[in-house]
């Protein structure tokens, strides 16, 4: 097994540091906030300030490199990865693919990436925050595009599922479009609902109950991390959010003419019982072998019909899909 | 202490027939729903599916009527409740209270009419869903208009604070306002984010983690009664939505044009530090003589500042805001 080596350790990095050192590697890290730093070495881990120092590690180590910096970080730390560990395996766990995708092949270019992402998380940042568990029985995008490595793509989506996490093989765009729809609309309308709730002063606040603590937790993330990750992927998001802009004007002009707001209900209705029955849903097994000349199109397909990776045998990937 | 009938026996009328039961007043209720009349019966309840005959034990026992019905089935038990039950105190726990208080003063005039509303409530719905704990320490709106009997109000305070809650002193429009604003909102929200999601098919399901579960999770609710609330509300929840198709319209044109969300995700990172700071919040005690003659203007004024009634000491209220 690759050692690992993170760069930037908040609730991400953090964890993933945490769960590549508890499954058994050899893990170090490196961030430029002297707090988590502090924090994680307290803790036992063997971590840096010095980010040129755990990439040259990596470069001797022949490690995996993960890229776990906020998106506006990231041509930085390339730039370094590019001059430290150029010939490094390179993952990470940025919010938004295509942009990312970009950002290596402009800065990075000599590097193996296969780009990844983690569906987890909590409201709250830094390395405090995070734990080995965060990723168990979590959904974890490992990107395949045209030219990805298959061998590399099979060497991340180990690390994930050493980590807890199942490997969900897609294609950049693919990511970028879904996570607009099921975790960046939802940022923007918990900001929404939190400022117009809050408008209504003590009052409304006192009265805050279920519907709106659920709607609003995510308004409690730090700003700074929820608009890298919702600006970075304005391309996918603004169709998502005219999308909303349309329903929510049709509920409004529903309510104010007929006063009825069935078919907004209903529909929100059927979409949370489309999500239980995802989550119930029997899985059947699926092998993928990835020396195999369609290997790449047989990933794509079991990830955008839901499916996931969860073992290997040698070369041959198991998955799962309902 | 009055014995208590409740007329309608889902989430929130089974658990005050629970709760009431469990501080040790004579309970009984009625419901038109044999599953949960059988259900009711089977854990050893005094109900029945005679909704005259219990409202005319409560006639007989001068007992507190409770009113537990969806908005669209009220006018129907006001009508019984004038023929059977004209003169007993009643409250109820409909969502919306400026349509119940018409109806009132329409179908059921002769009642000592106190109306109420508890904020709390879970995505689940029927008997079963109920629990004798259900309100602990939420806040139950208990309704003060210009013609309000405070003796009355002060009985139907002292049941909610029985079941464990904490009464909330405010006019009906203020009440329908606020609750437009911090949960017919976010009902709607919920819906319009599960449809949106939806529409993303089983991939953007199988990849939905917190943000989209939190933010959905009120949709999952009986789409009847989220009806009844929100279209029961529509004169208080129309400009509500407007406010809130204004700041997705802005986002998306900030979005679209410089690529920024600051103004959206600051405002709504501040509504939700709002919102914790109200809750870790220091209170001061508040005594209101309800027999003064500006008790309603008192009661009124601790009510819109966030406050809340949490005792009695004869005819003092003891209240609480910060």
């Amino acid at each position: 097994m690759r050692d690992v080596c993170v760069i930037g350790l908040g609730l991400i990095g953090g964890s993933v540091l945490r769960g590549a050192a508890a499954s058994g590697r050899t893990a170090w890290g490196a961030t430029v906030s002297e707090v988590d730093a502090d924090a994680a070495s307290r803790s036992g881990y063997e971590v840096t300030a010095n980010v040129e120092a755990a990439l040259h590690r990596a470069a001797e180590a022949d490690a995996i490199v993960v890229v776990s910096v906020p998106l506006p970080a990231v041509e930085n730390l390339l730039r370094l990865v590019s001059q430290h560990a150029s010939h490094c395996l390179l993952t990470d766990v940025v919010s938004v693919k295509g942009p990312m995708l970009e950002a290596v092949r402009r800065r990075a270019p000599y590097t193996r990436y296969v780009g990844g992402h983690p569906m987890a998380g909590t409201a709250d940042s830094g390395w405090v925050a995070g734990s080995a568990e965060l990723f168990r029985a979590a959904p974890w995008v490992v990107a395949v595009e045209d030219d990805t490595d298959l061998a590399a793509w099979a060497e991340v989506a180990e690390l994930v599922l050493d980590l807890g996490a199942f490997a969900v093989p897609l294609p950049a765009d693919s990511h970028d479009e879904t996570v607009a729809r099921i975790s960046h609309l939802p940022h923007l309308f918990a900001a929404i609902l939190a400022s117009v709730g809050a408008q209504g002063g003590p009052l409304a606040m006192s009265l805050a109950a279920g519907s709106f603590r659920d709607g609003t937790r995510v308004a409690g993330s730090s700003p700074e991390l929820v608009r890298a990750m919702t600006e970075g992927n304005r391309e996918a998001l603004l169709p998502i959010v005219d999308d909303a802009l349309g329903r929510l004007g049709a509920a409004r002009g529903s309510l104010a003419s007929t006063g009825g707001l069935a078919v907004t209900i209903n529909a929100g209705h059927e979409g949370a019982l489309a999500l239980s029955a995802e989550r119930d849903a029997l899985r059947a097994g699926v092998r993928i072998d990835l020396t195999a000349p369609d290997a790449r199109e047989g990933l794509i397909a079991l990830g955008e019909r839901g499916g996931r990776i969860t073992g290997f045998e040698g070369s041959v990937a198991l998955g799962e899909v309902s």
